[in-house]
């Protein structure tokens, strides 16, 4: 079956038209400055990649373009709408509500907007993007892919935060975490290679891109992960500060004139490796080429950043008492070597040694530590889309 | 040699007397309110404990009333000043200038002065207490002993935070930790308990009480601990929430109508197990009877605030690649055995096992582990009197 992938954000729509049995992108693109003026980029598969300015008012026209790329004569991948066979949304907050993906009916969408308050950047543009669908494509059924939902069989000991009892239950404020389903993804990819039933092997993922989480993954269940309420807690990320003294809050505030909402930028978007390089850059290459050529904060910045990994692992490892494998996946996961041989430096105790050749592949599925190693590390490529349209197909 | 241990709060004071040789508490007490009435506790070693009300305007007059004590014919503990070698003063905050204990000067004063805004609440108040000291015992030797020096070791990658590079630079953010006295004195008694060379050890010291906090000691240094910035980060506490997705404050201060400031106030005061438990109680020995009797909440705290530790310390190992020792100190991890268990079953894959019965000890030190556990877990009282008493000895 051919899946439409949507990821709407509030004025950019990035789709895949995927075949959820030969698991090939038929043809994937992205429409931005939806509501300003408006592009679609769009490549067929093999094709060439084409940008051209249209007017996109709302998401609406957005999608339309969609089809009408998708379906067009000589570049299209599909004859016409009947040969999309459903719509997978990613949606970025389900609450407490939503434990796993789900068809989409309209008691659905209204559930999904009573967490609009909990994701208030994201959760509207993703609601855009389903009543759009709905009206160009009413036949086609669609389905909702949550961020948080993988992370819902969390215990309580570890969604709780030390505050008031009253405001979880006034406020629903608690640990959610996300990107659920790329960890949901790579830790079944990781059963599989070692060949252990899913339910019977302990995993932790480190998803490490631009912005970055670590789940602990125990017998196909999340049990702890680093995100929190918001994709602001955990680990240092490209400009996040990741976990924080929570006084800090205030003490930059007084010291730099700001509001809290002000701080809550610098913090969202001047902080993480970006800030402590010295705001040379978000980018992992540049700290690697910056650390190489002398640069001590972008060194720095890399120490930190993977530091805080491996602690991170170190503390799911008591979460689940143990664990079999590790999986890196994600821009810097995947490609990164330098981030995961320092991580892995600080896990020797756990009886791991660093295959230092594998470990210089990049963006391949491959095994990192070397056979004799009591834990196996691993790079496990992710693959949100298709594990959307894998979702999706299994509703519908 | 007798030493005055002075530990001073904005309106209170503790004090001891302290023999170094022989460990003795020659008298112990407390000034109460100063600033507004004022009162004195004082207890001669052996004696009966007396409370007094007693005019303090200011700290002054307090250290005389403790003087007079000291001194009185019947109830006091030594003849004359002269038998007081010398005054050790505990600081808080000793920023990243002081990474040991230091005598006290002119320039010392103005030094720990200059960390007044990093530690506005307490370090002000102690250096109230050191010149009231100063006036009054004008030829006795004083020392002043940090919370923060014993980890001043701490390498830069477990120091910085994700944040801008220059709020270090300009405003001295980082990780400083704290209860360094009672981490230092700890983890030297666990190295000599096990008979290794201290420098040769690594040990983890979980030292949880109504404020708590985790540090790793590798070869006799701290190399991280749990609490930041401030003493607020880190583990769960009595009133304190700890950790916390930093977007949290943001939400809290919206929600509930209040400015910075206020959300911080709830952090530090109306968290923690306090919060977690519905408001029930700080104290753990209230949430183990609430716990016994049904109370899910109490239930839940106790749970969050292991299953944090528990997490820290296995943070805490990858952080050293390995540990040799852990010990419970402090009120809580001297007394509480229900906690003490809910912690050690995280960590049985670093081949720990409870010794049910040793674990059943309260305030005594013993040790925990069996025999054959690979991880040697002991209770060891925690003295930071003594600890400062013996520092100050050893620099006067």
């Amino acid at each position: 079956m051919n899946i439409l992938v949507i990821n709407c954000g509030s004025s950019s729509l990035k789709f895949q038209l995927i075949n959820s049995e030969s698991k090939q992108v038929l043809a994937k693109g992205l429409c931005e400055r939806i509501g300003i003026d408006g592009s679609l980029t769009y490549q067929p598969q093999g094709g060439e990649k084409v940008k051209e300015d249209k007017a996109m008012p709302t998401h609406k026209e957005a999608i339309s373009y969609v089809i009408d790329a998708l379906t067009d004569e000589t570049t299209g991948v599909v004859k016409n709408l009947a040969e999309i066979g459903a719509v997978g949304h990613r949606v970025v907050h389900g609450g407490e509500k939503f434990a796993s993906s789900v068809v989409i009916t309209e008691e659905v969408l209204s559930e999904i907007e009573a967490c609009n308050e909990l994701a208030p950047l994201h959760n509207p543009a993703n609601i855009i993007g389903i009543n759009a669908c709905k009206e160009l494509m009413p036949g086609t059924p669609m389905v909702a892919v949550f961020d948080t939902a993988f992370h819902q069989t969390m215990p309580k000991k570890a969604y709780m935060y030390g505050l008031p009892y009253d405001y979880y239950e006034k406020y629903k404020i608690r640990r959610y975490g996300f990107h659920g389903t790329s960890h949901s993804f790579v830790s079944k990819r990781m059963a599989e290679i070692v060949g252990k039933p899913y339910d019977q092997t302990k995993t932790i993922v480190c998803h490490l891109g631009n912005g970055s989480s670590i789940c602990a993954v125990e017998n196909g269940k999340s049990v702890d992960t680093s995100m929190g309420f918001t994709p602001l807690e955990g680990l240092v990320m490209g400009t996040r500060s990741g976990d924080l003294d929570p006084a800090i809050v205030e003490f930059i505030a007084n010291k730099e004139g700001l509001d809290i909402a002000g701080v809550l930028n610098v913090l969202n978007k001047k902080s993480g490796v970006y800030g402590l390089s010295g705001n040379l850059s978000s980018d992992f290459r540049d700290l690697e080429a910056g650390a190489k050529s002398g640069n001590e904060k972008a060194a720095t910045a890399q120490e930190v950043f993977a530091y805080r990994v491996a602690k991170y692992v170190g503390s799911y490892v008591a979460a689940m008492n143990g664990v079999d494998n590790i999986a890196f996946t994600a821009g810097i996961g995947e490609n990164d070597g330098r981030i995961r041989e320092l991580v892995c430096e600080n896990l020797k105790y756990l009886g791991i040694t660093l295959d230092e050749d594998a470990n210089k592949t990049r963006g391949e599925e491959v095994r990192i530590s070397t056979p004799d190693s009591k834990v196996n590390v691993y790079v496990v490529p992710t693959n949100e889309e298709l594990a959307i349209a894998r979702e999706t197909v299994a509703l519908v």
